[in-house]
């Protein structure tokens, strides 16, 4: 099949396998990510994984063998669903990593989600049920990926978070660029404490430092604040930052 | 105001507080959240922050104390609809913790989630922008929350995710409850690698033991399954896990 690449071919596509593909655009038709997707910054397509199943029920997923409660996804079912999704003449500039949405990935964090955005984007298969049978996760070096150490009742809701982070790091997106230069993780730190008007709110008056003007002595406050809101908050991330520093590549 | 008690009144609820309430329920609308939703086991009402604001533009955010790019949160609108959110006389049974979504918060983990759906509900404070004036979280005491290491355009899409994982542990939610006795993050490990038919599928068969028949084989397996990929994967999970075994209470 012969395509015409367009401009917005090139944009940056997210391509969603699930067996609810009405959950997008969800939250990601609004705000942000919306316009950005009207402007076709980026783009987005499902893919029904159902529409895979070769029998006349249209089964995606059967019993786990070895007993247990829940069901698991079909391997050859899923497979079919990412031969169509990760194959050539989609008329889409590359695919990005196929990425399996599973508490049993590594989490995502902000240098990932940079490296996704980075790129031509991503293929997300969205699992339900126990989970996915493993030969196919192997047979298509999914790269698996968590959101975090708690339980979803499927991927959708982790593949809108991990898209809304990558998309608001697309050229254009952000109204201001700026406001992406100084942000959360990117020192390895906790972001420090922000105050707006009114100055006195409720008896509660801005810290001093930050109406002084004194432009050096308000970001040493804001280090020390940062980094005492990640020693307190989260010793993992301040050990890390500390073996960084000691590296002294920080 | 009166307001009469119905049995909806006792359900679950999660009560938003968005600049953007057209992005709810979005994918909570469909599925098993959705069903239960539809059956009344679970509530969700959003409250649009900006009715808080006082002035004729409707403004909810200003420049930030101290210079920098983007945004803040002003402390008095946010305030303002954190009393309207928590007060009483809203016709629900309590409310729940009030929770600020934000990077800078506590990792979500499945204890938490486990601990919210076992309460009446909560409350979810959705940040645009920057982040929100740090005195009103001190002032009402807010749980602050994050999803993970990495930065989304706003709290919505960690809204979705956290009240996903709680909607399925209400009781009537999964079909087969059964599913919930044996998952992820109970035991502290990763779950054990899934299989389905068809036992062979190109080339590749699933494990012997696992068509044993063989009951104890087959739980032995899995749990050396579970720490194998635990340990690989996620040493921190790991040595936590080492360390309770440790304390004698797994």
């Amino acid at each position: 099949m012969t395509q015409t690449r367009t401009p917005t071919d090139q944009a940056w596509t997210a391509r969603i396998l699930t067996l609810f593909p009405e959950m997008f655009p969800g939250p990601l038709g609004q705000s942000l990510a919306g316009k950005a997707l009207e402007k076709g910054i980026w783009r987005l397509e499902t893919m029904q994984i159902r529409d895979f199943a070769t029998d006349k029920h249209r089964t995606v997923d059967d019993t786990p063998f070895g007993g247990g409660a829940g069901m698991v996804m079909r391997p050859d079912v899923v497979d079919a669903a990412l031969a169509a999704a990760t194959g050539d003449g989609l008329g889409t500039k590359g695919n990005g990593p196929a990425i399996y949405l599973t508490p049993r990935g590594r989490l995502l964090k902000q240098d990932l989600v940079q490296e996704l955005a980075a790129g031509p984007g991503v293929v997300l298969l969205c699992g339900r049920y126990e989970g996915l049978d493993e030969r196919v996760i192997e047979a298509r070096g999914l790269l698996e990926v968590s959101l975090g150490d708690f339980v979803l009742s499927g991927g959708e809701p982790a593949a809108l978070a991990l898209i809304d982070a990558c998309v608001r790091l697309l050229p254009g997106v952000m109204g201001a660029e700026a406001t992406l230069d100084e942000e959360s993780f990117d020192a390895g730190l906790l972001e420090y404490p922000h105050y707006t008007r009114p100055a006195e709110w409720k008896d509660k008056k801005v810290p001093e430092v930050l109406i002084s003007g004194h432009h050096e002595k308000i970001q040493s406050w804001r280090q020390a604040q940062s980094e005492e809101t990640t020693k307190l908050r989260r010793p993992d991330l301040w050990d890390a930052y500390l073996k960084r520093g000691a590296a002294g590549d920080r």
